[in-house]
């Protein structure tokens, strides 16, 4: 059995980020300014902190981890466990050999905090005196004030409508970290201004948030702008994620044949998939990569091209796999998933036909039920996106079982449930008085 | 820093329990038969497991850890990390070095998990299959529904009604892990249908909740009831949180002068500080040991007498500091330090002059005000009930800093308030809508 719990000690946690950008198999085509309209690349700078940009514009295979960050990746609980899942192994009477990835054991919540901690230490060491962001689930916010909050700098959070209004106890947390927490669309910027003159109770966008906090930054020089998605800086420094699980690996003395992971942006799962794709590319073995997603924003399945990353078109164009930067996606708990447009890097792996997706339905019963089988066979009660990656493995092996194929599959949890739980509530119709589970 | 983050690897979790019992100054005072009324002593075999019985009455030094339990305890996350909580001391300008054990790194949420698991396992191993219980706060119901379905065993929870009112997340939680859960006082006794008549909405307590357990046990001969504090064998089992601190501080090279939990039964102050106060009896090194309480229910200020562990006087009498087994107690957020007694070690630790107590204002908001400095310092979320183990920290920190001593103060943090947000949110005041927190 504690070979079926791997774990690393602080002193083996990796000291460098990998940078796939250098190993890709055709250059990653790189942002740009729109035909009309001012300089969005222009603005850049002051938008992010300087080290960020030099992590974004990167070309280096490894880029080493600064030891104050080190340190804080140790205090929020790095290096993180590999779990053999045998018990699920067991009910799904699989010859595959399924492995998950603990990112869950998060003093926020998830796998956020491994971008939130370079990008505020790297604000602080600026001399900014203020981040300003976006966030979906709640997830990023979260990890994001908790950074804040460890090196000392302030923090503006604006968060879509739609997920702010049903998790209040995650708002409350940003609160206690000492963020400032705004539903978006709010009043506090012009875009959010007019979206609320359409509609008093616009339920936002990831997109929107964007373009809210963008513009809240952009109008303080003392305050900078952080993302926790899609850029490539944001992937780099997830990539500590895949970087320990290959440890990890090696010390269990296996490969996977099949990578999977849930897929909003792209930060865990390509902060999973990243190193095992490099691997490949350098290596030629033979792996799956396959992100989950959900039918209300397959953005996988959109089209490459170069869009916006925001809805008021305040970024630069990204070359991505979008279904339109001002698309209107359905509500669903895991809201962490509702994105329109997928991070470059994997845009480009899933371009060479690297990346496959699995798209779940907008009725989250199908996958919140795996979740469920997860939670009684595991013990671990996963977020609501990782439920989706949890589907995802569960799926493949059973197509294991009817093949009976003997394959290793590795799953990243990237957070935990314990603020989502009216999510699984509604959709597993949970009691809410003197009544026993479905069992 | 990485020597500021003790961890152990699974190798080196200890492979046994501590049982004081033989190295206690007076032999313990038994449990013993009320002058009147049927036997409780005859009654106990029909209502725990022979293994827990037989822990109960255990005079062994060390009781081996079973290699079933020992690999459940790995998946649950053993061993867990001991850190030095050095923003916390920068912060408090102290020269005291701050200590703090995670055991909030817990899939349910708390410590409860050490003796849910070995519970549930021995009653699988007898062949029962079902298991009853109470809890408070919630943790010791989820951790036994836990345990219950890694081993396949179903479980009935009845749940103080002043903290199962507020908590519809952790009840949900324990239904996504099978649990049955009622309502205490419920209408499934006739404890309960006799207080609920004199007052339908009785918020219930946990003397009561365990009366109505303990009857549904005993009325079912495949069902088993099960204890998440007070009795012996529940604290022989948490001791390996203080075995494995003990080994940390070995690593740190460095040893406790202060050891400090909150306390409401008794189980994780008992599971940190028992290991330390074995030594100091054995050894006679000067160690202090404190107990942090609620004026709602200082039960090591109460009176050391016999007296039931239950308000339906089902339970043997035990030797314990109590407040009465009848004692109308107020309700706090921190429900898990709501019980009228203290456990029969703890209060015997207590009446030999080597536990001390600080008992803090029924008001939560100091307790909480220090929870979220060590929220914003440190960066983990404590449970309410750890919130008390954290103010006791600080306010002995602060009197090493005016008295310019230079202790090693030892805490533990036994469980996360990912699930009880809403008790920070009423005491604290966080926002429900747009507006920051008080920084």
């Amino acid at each position: 059995m504690t070979q079926d719990h791997i774990v690393l000690s602080p002193y083996e946690m990796p000291d460098r980020w990998y940078n796939i950008l250098p190993d890709l198999p055709r250059p990653l085509p790189p942002p740009m300014d729109p035909k009309s309209g001012p300089s969005r690349m222009e603005m850049l700078p002051q938008v992010f902190s300087g080290k960020v940009l030099e992590h974004e514009m990167c070309t280096d295979r490894y880029v080493k981890i600064p030891k104050e960050v080190r340190e804080l990746y140790i205090q929020a609980g790095r290096p993180r466990p590999l779990i053999r899942a045998r018990r699920l192994e067991k009910k799904l009477n699989t010859p595959a050999k399924m492995y998950y990835k603990a990112e869950f054991y998060s003093p926020t919540g998830s796998h956020k905090v491994n971008t939130a901690i370079p990008q505020a230490y790297f604000a602080k060491q600026q001399g900014l005196e203020r981040m300003t962001t976006e966030t979906g689930a709640g997830q990023w916010g979260t990890a994001l004030a908790y950074a804040c909050s460890l090196v000392g700098i302030d923090i503006t959070v604006y968060w879509v409508r739609a997920a702010s209004s049903w998790k209040l106890g995650r708002r409350n947390f940003m609160q206690m970290y000492g963020a400032e927490v705004y539903d978006s669309p709010s009043d506090r910027t012009e875009i959010g201004q007019r979206l609320l003159q359409e509609d008093p109770n616009h339920e936002g966008s990831l997109g929107i948030a964007i373009s809210e906090a963008l513009e809240d930054a952009v109008s303080d020089e003392k305050a900078v702008y952080s993302l926790g998605s899609v850029l490539n800086h944001v992937l780099l420094h997830q990539t500590i994620i895949g970087l320990e699980t290959k440890k990890q690996f090696e010390i269990a003395e296996d490969h996977p044949d099949i990578v999977i992971s849930c897929l909003g942006g792209g930060s865990n799962f390509g902060g999973l998939a990243i190193p095992f794709a490099g691997d490949m590319i350098n290596n030629g073995n033979d792996t799956k990569f396959i992100a989950a997603q959900s039918e209300a924003a397959p953005n996988l399945n959109g089209t490459y091209e170069y869009d916006f990353g925001d809805y008021a078109e305040q970024t630069p164009l990204l070359k991505m796999y979008t279904l339109g930067h001002q698309c209107v996606m359905p509500s669903i708990k895991a809201d962490g998933l509702r994105y329109h447009g997928a991070a470059p890097i994997i845009s480009a792996l899933r371009n060479e036909g690297l990346v496959d997706t699995i798209i779940y339905p907008r009725d989250e019963e199908y996958v919140f039920k795996r979740a469920e089988m997860f939670v009684q066979r595991e013990g671990f009660l996963p977020a609501p996106e990782s439920a989706y990656s949890i589907a995802a493995a569960i799926d493949e092996a059973r197509g294991c079982r009817d093949r009976n194929e003997e394959k290793t599959i590795v799953f990243n949890v990237s957070g935990h449930g314990f603020m989502d739980m009216d999510g699984y509530r509604d959709i597993l119709g949970l009691g809410q008085s003197n009544s026993s589970a479905s069992t």
